[in-house]
This record gives structure tokens, C-alpha cells and sequence, in this order.
């Protein structure tokens, strides 16, 4: 099994800043994708090509959250997504892991840096109140 | 063993472009780090922080360019950094990839968070003529 992995480092004295932004439709909503929603449970992500429908497995405040992608493009599918904070002086440490893919796809390059280029997101919006979520986010290439 | 990956489109109808910002000690400057040097053919790259040397191990012009990391961190050396380009259209689509990772320790998700950044910094110098290479690239963390 592949992995795409990644780090920064937010500068926040509070790592509940960064839980909130991936734990609530509006702080999801504001570094992602626009277009999220929870859905009896679910967590609904949606881009103009696609998206993805994701279960929340572990939700520990501060500390720890993973979603189980359930739906969405097939090599996504049965993945998880996984994320640690810890404080460290003045950042939040951001330990980020997508878990589980079979092949080295070119799509798994592309996820590989927009994942990186939409953590850079999330570390604009807590600090800076903004960051560039889907259909305004960062475009690395033709497939967006 | 275990890779970094990675893909940008880059906004040019010449992969020959992209091929001379990874080829000339010039290019690497404008997007890597100001601090690069050929010295014997071996390719030395310095950041604050310490730095890389590479070994040109294949340079098919406007295909494909590898490098052997022969000095370094630890964790990088033995490893190898592997760009393949093509074009697409209107895109030189580059496949990025870091091989030959032995651990996934934390090193790991930072380097491929910053490479990731850096390979950004690789498309604004090709289609803008401005990068932003160390010492005044994207901080991402504490790590810089």
C-alpha cells in the first residue's frame, strides 16, 4: 500500500483552531471545498469534476481525525485520510496521511500536490482568517 | 522503498523549457535555491539550513532528467529524484517523483510538502519568469 504524506506547521498557540477547520461543514467549507455538506453522518465534498463522500472514523478534539473515503473516484475508494495535530511552541503541527493506494498512478502525483497545495489553505484560513477552497482554489495544472 | 510523488502542468507549448530550469545551474537558481553551484558536474544546492548534492545520472533533453542524491540528510542520500516531462497540449506536464525513501519518518511528509512548493515555484518561473526559490521561498512550518 502507497501513501501520500505531508506537514506544515500552522501558527496557532491552539491546535482546536485547526480541529474546528476539519471537523465542521464551515470550516471545511472554507479551505476545501465550498460545496461540503454532512449528510447524515457523512461528509460530502464536491469539486466540477467530482468529489468525494467521506465517514468519519476517528474524531479525537486537538489530537487525531480520519475519514474512510466510501465514495467516490475508484482509486480513492477504501483509502483513509488521516490527520495529527500536536502543539509545538508556536505552531500546530499538522501530520497529514492519505493512506492506501494500490498503484502509483499519475493521478496519485496530482492528488499528491493538491492535498500539499490545500494544506497551504488550511494554514491561510487559521491564520489569516482566509484560505482558497474550491471552485477559487490554487490550479497546478489542466487537471486542476 | 517508498516515493515521494508529484504532478504540475506547466503553461508552456516547450518542454524544453522546463527541461533548461532543471538542466542549468541558471534555471535551478530561479526556483530551487539562489544558492546552486556545478562544481565537477556534481550539483550543489544550499539552503539555510544545510543542503543536497546531485549526481546527473540521465538528462534526455525536453523527456527526462534524474538525479542521485551523493551528499546530504541522511534520509536522502542513495535516494533519487526523477522528473519526466511531456507535453499536452498547452501544458508541459511534469511527473515528479523522490524514490527511494526508506522510513516514513516526519522528514518525509515535510520534504514532499515542500516539494510540492517548490515545484509551484518551477511553474511561475517558466510561465511568469519569476520563482521563488530559497532564501525567499513559501515558508510551510517550523521547518521552513
Amino acid at each position: 500500500m502507497l501513501d501520500i504524506l505531508h506537514r506544515i506547521g500552522v501558527v496557532t498557540p491552539d491546535p482546536g483552531k485547526v480541529y474546528e477547520a476539519l471537523t465542521t461543514v464551515e470550516g471545511l467549507a472554507a479551505w476545501w471545498t465550498e460545496e461540503t455538506r454532512d449528510v447524515d453522518g457523512i461528509l460530502q465534498f464536491r469539486f466540477s469534476a467530482g468529489g468525494f463522500d467521506m465517514e468519519v472514523i476517528e474524531a479525537r478534539p486537538s489530537e487525531r481525525v480520519v475519514w474512510r473515503v466510501v465514495d467516490g473516484p475508484e482509486e480513492w475508494i477504501g483509502t483513509t485520510v488521516e490527520w495529527d495535530l500536536r502543539q509545538d511552541g508556536d505552531y500546530t503541527i499538522v501530520l497529514f496521511a492519505h493512506r492506501g493506494w494500490r498503484e502509483q498512478v499519475e493521478f496519485m502525483n496530482h492528488c499528491s500536490t493538491k492535498w500539499g497545495s490545500f494544506l497551504m489553505s488550511l494554514k491561510a484560513l487559521v491564520e489569516t482568517g482566509k484560505g482558497a477552497p474550491a471552485p477559487d482554489d490554487v490550479q497546478i495544472s489542466d487537471w486542476h
